[in-house]
């Protein structure tokens, strides 16, 4: 159902002619995301600035049509699917860097801002926001908030929810506010700002953020070391988070992953049961004591090599197979499932060991590799045919009940969103997805934001 | 108005009779915290499991009585005081450490464990719980969460919103719940977590945590720099904060609390126009340097001395200034008035001038002092008579009227609770605090958890 022709015309009050569209071209192009599910929006929205964001609310909670916000759309879950119609709002005008404080360490953003434009910026002063997805060049601050975003950073820096000082947004009511602080520290009434953090536009749209900063550590070293099999490197990942030398990067990759690395990637990318890849940062006169201690704890039974890069050069040879991964599961299967699962490391073992028993036990092939040091694994079923695609979905659910068997939960960075909501009540208890949906309808009453996101 | 009697009855069908108290003497005793106001319950329990916690709240919400958690009544701000009676729910007994867990760098409590207990517990791990309130040693993990309570260790590693996982909890409404995780990250659905932490008990009552362990570092090493004046310090803790060391403690105190403390320590404390401590902590290979990173940003126009302690003797000496504080106030003001302002750190400048005028032009005695590396000071209004009192507390508006201007907000870490309320639209527009309310009913529905609290 189109929106109605007065509603279009109170959106042609609030946004110019160049930032509205209604076009089948634009619909288009803003009803899909990186899951692949589609659905056509009535109209897309390009807001410039907050003012605009509360009047379009208020206008499309009086007809009761969904607003759907939207970063750039590389989320993997169909958050930005909008499944009921109605608008998409994208801030991608939104995009200015309203402040850097290298003195307050913090830094005041448009949602639009894409990652990797935020962190260049902030090089020159010595910082950086430590949420790092691996689509940093390609996604949107708002859509990293959202999401709850994170990358191989967050086990010793962690998410957007220690990163995020303060925001500004429009809740589903209509109504603008500000939440958070400007300080390092608060205890000035409920933490609305973690709130909006990771829920998905089913709350409020944001309009500005204000980041958390952290002084870029003066030097790295990366180590990579090969095991046996999947649970050799697994127990190593456990040790290494078991000593004190927090890694800023601990990131896993199974054998299946390795091999279709090395077939995509060539030599450079060594076949063995399993690998790692560990990186610790800091001041110089530390990090031989830090790479000795992550080495230490990386040796162990089932170890086969371990390298220490002594250049920029070796550094990034090793890191050549975890970059030859994505491009490489393309090439198997379009209808990659893409998972996000997360133990408490010492689980991990366990998580890695059920998931090849459930590969063998469903005849689906999986890939996996992650970021272990957080017991976070990317869990990629890769069905070739829609006979494995149906045996995928029933691998799918027994691979969440393992996860949560083993005191983990369905996402540690993906979120929610479309395709995992029906899962939900495998993590949360009745009482707690009952509560959630309080505070949905204390900040949306009319159920206006993202419909059929997050919640089941 | 006492509790019917079917309420009693229900109640002495949940506790046994040593947990359920209702003699004068004991309502007294819990009657009060460290805000010195107070007012009786109705009844006090000692509840020693989540189950009985879910079962009182169920049978208090029938009869609409109110229900106060409690720690140890070490607050501030009268967060515990039951000004509208009902049952206060003393969490002393539940103070289990329920697991340690170094592996998973995590470990699951009771809410009555006091601070100080779990640090020691986890000190042979090699672990600490970065929340450091100087009450330590006489106030509850719950406490600590509901107040999201910090000490001068939170510059570095941040305060309870930081450093938990997870939480057990049972609503207003009645209903038990888990939320958060036992990972080191999530993206699963609304942080119903960090929305409890700083919630001052009237959302939900805490009887688990899982909280996030932090490695203990190896070394840490003390500097004292003392200045002409409270604006050079206050530079100064700009400066420092600007550069890429971040100390893992900042204080500050100012030239009328040195004098107090002088004047109760002896000569062991210097007298000057404001000091810092600064300590920084780590690798012992990195600390020469830290060291030096920190005392060049001390340096500067009105730096008098700064002198590093090269043991522990000299560490103990340093901080007894620090140390003398609290015992000296005391003897000047029976009430005194303990604030927490906390504004960006570039305008601590701003705030300790302001606050010198403000002290001059309302002739009332200010002492301040703290965490100046977050930008928390501790504003202590010391009225000696009764005229004195009335100047204050005009004094105390224009100083959160300050704060706001300077874009600080009124509380760095001891809440709101009573004390603060009617200040709280200085802090928040009314939108906010209108979804702080509906929050508050998606959690409370009748509005019966801490009433008078937090919300204005
Ligand atoms: C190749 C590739 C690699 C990736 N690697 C990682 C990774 O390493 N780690 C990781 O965590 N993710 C990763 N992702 C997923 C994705 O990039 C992240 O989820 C990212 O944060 C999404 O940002 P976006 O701007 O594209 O948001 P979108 O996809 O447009 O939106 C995501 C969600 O945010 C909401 N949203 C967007 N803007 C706002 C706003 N202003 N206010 C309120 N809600 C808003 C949307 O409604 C939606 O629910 C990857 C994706 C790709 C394609
Ligand atoms: C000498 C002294 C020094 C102090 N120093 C500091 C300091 O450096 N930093 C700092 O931040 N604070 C400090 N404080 C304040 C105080 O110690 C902290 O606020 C502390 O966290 C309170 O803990 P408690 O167990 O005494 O809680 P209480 O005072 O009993 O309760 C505080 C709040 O928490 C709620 N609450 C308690 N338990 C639960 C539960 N299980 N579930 C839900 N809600 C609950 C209560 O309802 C109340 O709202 C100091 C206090 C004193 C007396």
């Amino acid at each position: 159902m189109p929106p109605a022709a007065e509603l279009l015309t109170r959106l042609r009050g609030i946004f110019p002619a160049d930032a509205l569209a209604t076009g089948e071209a634009e619909r288009i192009a803003y009803s899909y995301d990186n899951s692949r599910r589609h659905a056509l929006p009535d109209a897309v929205v390009f807001p410039t600035g907050h003012a605009q964001v509360e009047a379009l609310v208020q206008a499309c909670r009086e007809y009761r049509l969904p607003v759907v916000a939207r970063g750039r759309g590389s989320n993997t879950t169909g958050a930005t699917v909008p499944v009921e119609g109605g608008v998409v709002v994208s801030f991608e005008r939104m995009n200015r860097i309203l402040r850097i404080d290298p003195d307050n360490r913090l830094a005041v953003v448009e949602p639009g801002v894409l990652n990797g434009d935020l962190q260049k910026a902030l090089a020159p002063h010595g910082f950086f926001w430590p949420p790092d997805p691996s689509s940093a060049p390609w996604c949107s601050v708002g859509g990293n908030l959202a999401c709850n975003s994170a990358g191989p950073r967050a086990v010793k820096y962690g998410t957007p929810r220690e990163n995020t000082l303060g925001l500004r947004a429009v809740a589903g009511s209509g109504e603008g506010f500000r939440c958070g602080t400007y300080t390092s520290k608060g205890a000035t009434g409920y933490d609305l700002t973690r709130l909006l953090i990771g829920s998905e536009g089913t709350l409020a749209l944001i309009t500005e953020a204000t980041l958390k900063l952290t002084p870029k550590p003066s030097a790295i070293r990366t180590v990579r070391a090969t095991y046996r099999d999947v649970g050799a490197a697994a127990r190593a990942v456990a040790r290494i988070m078991a000593q004190p030398v927090t890694p800023c990067a601990l990131e896993f990759i199974d054998d299946v992953a390795l091999k279709l690395a090395h077939a995509h990637g060539g030599d450079s990318v060594p076949l063995a049961g399993a690998m790692l890849m560990i990186e610790v940062d800091g001041e110089p006169a530390t990090l031989d004591g830090a790479v000795e201690a992550v080495s230490a704890a990386a040796r162990g039974d089932g170890l086969e090599q371990l390298s220490i890069a002594r250049s920029a050069e070796e550094t990034l040879a090793l890191w050549s197979a975890r970059k030859a991964l994505s491009p490489a599961q393309r090439t198997i299967s379009p209808n990659k499932i893409n998972e996000d699962v997360v133990v408490p490391v010492s689980h991990l073992p366990a998580l890695v060991d059920g998931i090849k028993q459930l590969s063998a036990r469903h005849d689906v092939l999986i890939v996996s590799f992650g970021h272990a040091g957080n017991g976070n694994l990317h869990v990629n079923l890769l069905p070739r045919d829609e006979a494995e695609r149906e045996r995928a979905h029933a691998c799918l659910a027994d691979l969440f009940a393992l996860v949560i068997a083993l005191d983990g939960t369905l996402s540690g960075e993906h979120g929610i969103g479309l395709v995992k909501r029906e899962f939900m009540p495998l993590a949360l208890s009745p009482n707690a997805l009952g509560l959630m949906r309080n505070v949905k309808n204390a900040f949306d009453p009319d159920g206006i934001l993202n419909p059929g996101k997050l919640l089941p």
